[in-house]
């Protein structure tokens, strides 16, 4: 028998449109997906009917699959032959452990392919039309984790984090949106810079909440944000209002979000 | 006459099969698709036959349409009532002035929609094996570019890039690749620190090469390197040779590519 190959495929942050033609592909014609408990219903739809869904990783009140669990069963599958497609939120190889895997199939021999996806950096701001770069505004950006490490410390080397022309973007940071909060402060940030939380982004539920890095931990308590939630922090924040484009309330009842979508 | 609607539309970072499924969509239904030169022809033929198709931007060898120039057309098609297709390599808003265009249409009245795309950081560095965020390696990235400003000299804070733990990714960096190498160094960043450039990322003409960060100038030249390059500083280039698995080479006299690709 053959040996299957496993296919480590990015969701995008998402949309559904948003998923690659190539990741589309996959789908399709897969035997087998593995996918994060966390990647939204519409998404998991677009599996065929027949095709085998397992999902696995984290969610509260289920059992959690670990991540050698998780390694184990790619192996298997793959070397019973099953064509494999391993599903990620974002992308493969951004806070995925899509690498992780990968060395762990390398070192069973198991062949793979990465299909990128776009990581929710990238697409929760243009859904919330805040630029990552602009001219005279962001000359590049920076992502990182605003998690706790096992010691429960955030481990982040805020005076790096400080530069205005870099728009700053932060995963996973609302359980430790205030500590965040004050830390850039105190690492020499202006309390007056334009910050913004986005829950849900791309999703028909987003919802984007815009202040300033002093503001923002009080309006997203007000607003009641809860996970997914990502934290964008830079002047090109300051753009949202005239760039907002996406009006997801629009498509509450929706059979007519491609229509709406204009494409 | 009904006023059209411009899509700013990300192309991704040459693969087109990395395009998403809604900018393939949006590519189907346009009136008019005005297009970066820079963008590959296998994504300029996923263009149907009869739309008008309209080459922007500069490129050697041609008269250049200025900014001023595509702001104004984008203007004139939509309010003749054409839908109309704004195609960018990337990312609209990673480094494509997408945002700035879009606040020249929305201060002229003129509808506009942003589809992400995949950017050259997070792909070109899957298809080259180079994990942005990896356990124990890299707890984050960041993205900048490396041309000259307009009086010649590099402007990046040094300093601020030298985090041994964020992979840092630097477009357009190539003519300068030296300097970089001899100010990332200067700055405090190891000799030893692993460096790559990729060449036509995720195009069937990828060239990767492998090195650290002081020998990058040399290898990128003994190897020939030319524009579009993207280059990667950091510990996670030390895993590409463990984690390559795109050979295209394998592709070259290609029929068979999506066979190839798994799905």
């Amino acid at each position: 028998m053959k040996t299957g190959k496993i296919l480590l495929v990015g969701a995008g942050p998402g949309d559904p449109d948003l998923l690659t033609v190539r990741a589309l592909r996959c789908l399709e014609n897969a035997d087998v997906v593995l996918y994060d408990r966390l990647i939204g219903e519409e998404i998991i739809d677009l599996i065929p009917v027949g095709v085998t869904r397992i999902p696995v990783g984290k969610a509260s009140g289920y059992h959690s699959v670990s991540q050698d669990e998780t390694n184990h069963l790619l192996v298997r599958l793959a070397r019973s032959g099953r064509s494999v497609v391993r599903l990620k939120g974002g992308d493969p190889l951004v806070f995925g452990r899509g690498g992780e895997e990968a060395l762990y199939l390398r070192e069973n021999g198991i062949a793979f392919e990465i299909v990128p996806g776009i990581t929710a950096a990238v697409a929760c701001s243009a859904y919330a039309g805040i630029p990552l770069t602009h001219r005279g505004m962001s000359r590049g950006f920076r992502v990182v984790t605003g998690h706790l490490r096992e010691d429960g410390k955030l481990d982040l080397d805020w005076r790096a984090l400080t530069d205005p022309e870099c728009t700053l973007v932060i995963y996973m940071g609302l359980a430790n949106i205030e500590e965040i909060s004050r830390s850039l402060i105190s690492a020499g940030v202006s309390p007056q810079m334009p910050a913004a939380v986005v829950q849900n982004g791309t999703t028909t539920d987003q919802i984007r909440v815009i202040g300033t890095i002093e503001s923002l931990p009080r309006l997203a308590h007000a607003n009641e944000i809860t996970p997914p939630a990502l934290i964008i922090v830079g002047h090109t924040v300051s753009l949202a209002h005239k760039l907002e484009w996406y009006f997801p309330e629009e498509n509450q009842d929706d059979t007519s979000k491609l229509v709406w979508a204009g494409c």
